[in-house]
């Protein structure tokens, strides 16, 4: 109940910074973040000694390598935290932009104005950097924000979290930034939804399934990427082979590497061993169809649980297809719409897997490793959204602004524009 | 079981059909369109005809008089229903649409493309029209529409789903509409977040909120309008009483309607006998705060709940207010988010409320009553928002699509733009 209390002031506080951020200019913002860069950097000490601390408690109970790896911040990451954080107060301010203005009737004007979304709900495990970038991102869109981090991470995140605070509030609304406690449990944050707008989980798939799966409150991001490449009967195999294994090898851990390659019938006994010949160089494990299997005799044979696996892995699942339309049905059935590409010359080929495949990003002739925000050139990233309403593929600030609707009027009264003598709107688009 | 195997069987068939319909040009649905005007006009009096069956029904059940008005359709209604599914032909597409273009680097090109949602589901009370205007909205959108009515409206329902069925099967994929019987319970419907992509409720504020507290689905709506107008010291005085009583008298009992009037207290005795004066015409009941009834002596007291409540009724609560920030506060505490006004003629402090006051519209020296698609020139409107994500405020066509990023490459890979010879990326933007 305390505890529960507790969480319950620190939403509401948000919540009413919120309403005064919104008010807050463009310049104030920027400061707010050089102020943030300078407090990284002053206190890069006490924060590495806090984070030493964590990876100490982390290593005393068993933490994975890979969480570990996560945790663990250096001069180089605190160097890339600084110059993420100036390189966000670079960026164009989302909010406050007119997105289009149209005359009602005389002297009555509609305006369509980008404003933050409110208070963002950040809960993240391990990496203390997101916090410091999701911060900034938040701050820059002129949201609120409420941090919910891992417990391995305790030290670090708070000695952040504070030299956050003590900068930025000189320029905002005290308030704006909130960490919870890492005693707090996940479950009371995801009920929060009369506070919290909008919530940005990062972390394993595993558990942004179960925040996605267990709050009211929307949800940017995704759990899984199951992401295909298909080679088409028009492809060119020499580029189908270099675009597959950049696709699968370049850096198979993350959520935009290719789980599954789809191939035209008609190419595949010349395709695939040229394939096979080049996956072997980087030691992937192929897992193949019963027609893939005829052609590519000594792989493992794919079972209808690999068409739904992310391996994140070396290891690819390969089927072989009749078609287009059958690449695509295969995508739309058991991809994650996330990415996907196709390899071929074909453009009305292409048009088509580019129209019907339901992903965020979908791709002709390159590969899947590209959707991201920093390629895409959106200059920061949220994250990647598999979501079908708000925001779609990476995420960069326009994710984390909403609209609304500002009249300007001289007194003008809805009486006069219904009955016998209603005027007429003039609807006339000025911008 | 059975039940559920079915809508399962249904909500699979829309998934599939909306599909195939990202791929439908704008013709075919224009055309598909027009073939279901046609054909409302043509099943007129098989249409009258059902509709008198429910109103029978509605009778004997006792159902209440705003309940069969809205269930009653007559030679009018079905004249409005072929006037705006053609309206909805004349709309521009907006799917399909190119938002952006990036270049990446030379050859590889990013497009940032509207596109379908995908399944949208729309539960709905009584109003056999909605059944026709959202379907047509879903249609020009290239959306597959899940139709879930009330049991009231079911022979009515079923004769508008199956001559729009017909006729528009000849142009878009077989099963893009469904129409969930009333048999079966909402609460399956509101189980298929693997199916339904976004829900539409359509009903009383009290069926809206069961909807949004009840389902995964992300819902577009609103369930509550509590709007205010707040009168500023340095108001016309004559313009604030027109703007008031149009605000609460025009048509109280809809959702941009005042329910709330907020005055300061420099000019409130010398407006609200002004105010009241004219309030007596309408016979509105007036409850105030305590220094309201200092001045307007016999008018009842208002009580918290009063500024909480929607009375959508000849009913006002007044509140006296220092300064426009305790304005501003008072509406982001007990507003619903959805349209809010201030009268004055002092443009920083009106400036300084549309920018902190929290809502979908904010108005300055007009009637909150001009929050609508209609009115605001957006062609057609799929409902009021008061989310924060996605769309908010008046929705037209755009809210039911969302955007896929394509990209367009000649072989790109992503390990040539990492390592020590990275390429680097040139992100100009073309469009």
């Amino acid at each position: 109940m305390q505890l529960k209390y507790k969480i319950l002031k620190q939403c509401e506080d948000a919540k009413l910074a919120s309403a005064k951020l919104a008010g807050v200019e463009t310049n104030a913002k920027n400061k707010a973040l050089i102020g943030i860069a300078n407090a990284v950097k002053k206190n890069k000490n006490k924060i590495l000694a806090a984070n030493k601390k964590d990876l100490r408690n982390a290593k005393k109970n068993n933490l994975s390598d890979v969480l570990l790896k996560r945790l663990k911040l250096d001069n180089i990451k605190i160097n890339e935290i600084i110059a993420g954080v100036k390189s966000v107060a670079k960026l164009e301010d989302p909010a406050g932009k007119t997105l289009a203005v149209t005359e009602l009737d005389k002297g009555l004007n509609l305006h369509k104005v980008s404003t933050p979304i409110g208070v963002i709900g950040v809960i993240f495990e391990s990496r203390p950097d997101a916090l410091v970038q999701i911060s900034a991102l938040c701050l820059k869109s002129g949201n609120a924000v409420i941090l919910k981090g891992g417990s391995e991470a305790e030290n670090t995140n708070s000695t952040l979290f504070e030299a956050i605070r003590n900068v930025s509030e000189k320029y905002l609304p005290k308030g704006w930034i909130q960490l919870i406690g890492t005693r707090e449990e996940v479950k009371e944050v995801l009920k929060m939804d009369e506070f919290i707008d909008l919530l940005i989980p990062r972390g394993s798939n595993k558990f942004v399934k179960y925040i996605q799966e267990n709050t009211k409150i929307p949800v940017l991001g995704h759990s899984e990427g199951i992401c295909h490449v298909y080679v088409d009967k028009d492809a060119d195999l020499k580029m189908a082979v270099d675009i597959c294994f950049d696709a699968k090898c370049q850096y198979p851990a993350v959520c935009n590497a290719m789980e599954t390659l789809l191939v035209h019938k008609a190419i595949a006994k010349k395709f695939l061993p040229l394939m096979e010949k080049k996956f072997k160089e980087a030691d992937v494990e192929l897992r193949g169809c019963a027609e893939t299997k005829k052609i590519l005799k000594n792989i493992k044979k794919a079972t209808e649980e690999d068409w739904k696996t992310e391996y994140n892995d070396l290891i690819l699942s390969i089927k072989m297809v009749d078609s287009v339309d059958e690449a695509i049905g295969h995508i739309n059935k058991y991809g994650s719409g996330h990415t996907d590409a196709i390899i071929t010359n074909n453009k009305k080929t292409s048009d088509r897997f580019m129209d019907l495949v339901d992903s965020g990003s979908v791709m002709v002739n390159c590969s899947t490793r590209f959707a991201d925000g920093f390629r895409y050139g959106l200059g920061a990233e949220v994250g990647i959204s598999t979501n079908k309403v708000h925001a779609r593929g990476p995420v960069g600030l326009e994710g984390l602004v909403i609209y609304k609707y500002k009249s300007f009027g001289k007194g003008h009264k809805v009486a006069d524009y219904s009955g016998k003598k209603a005027r007429e709107f003039t609807h006339k688009r000025i911008k």
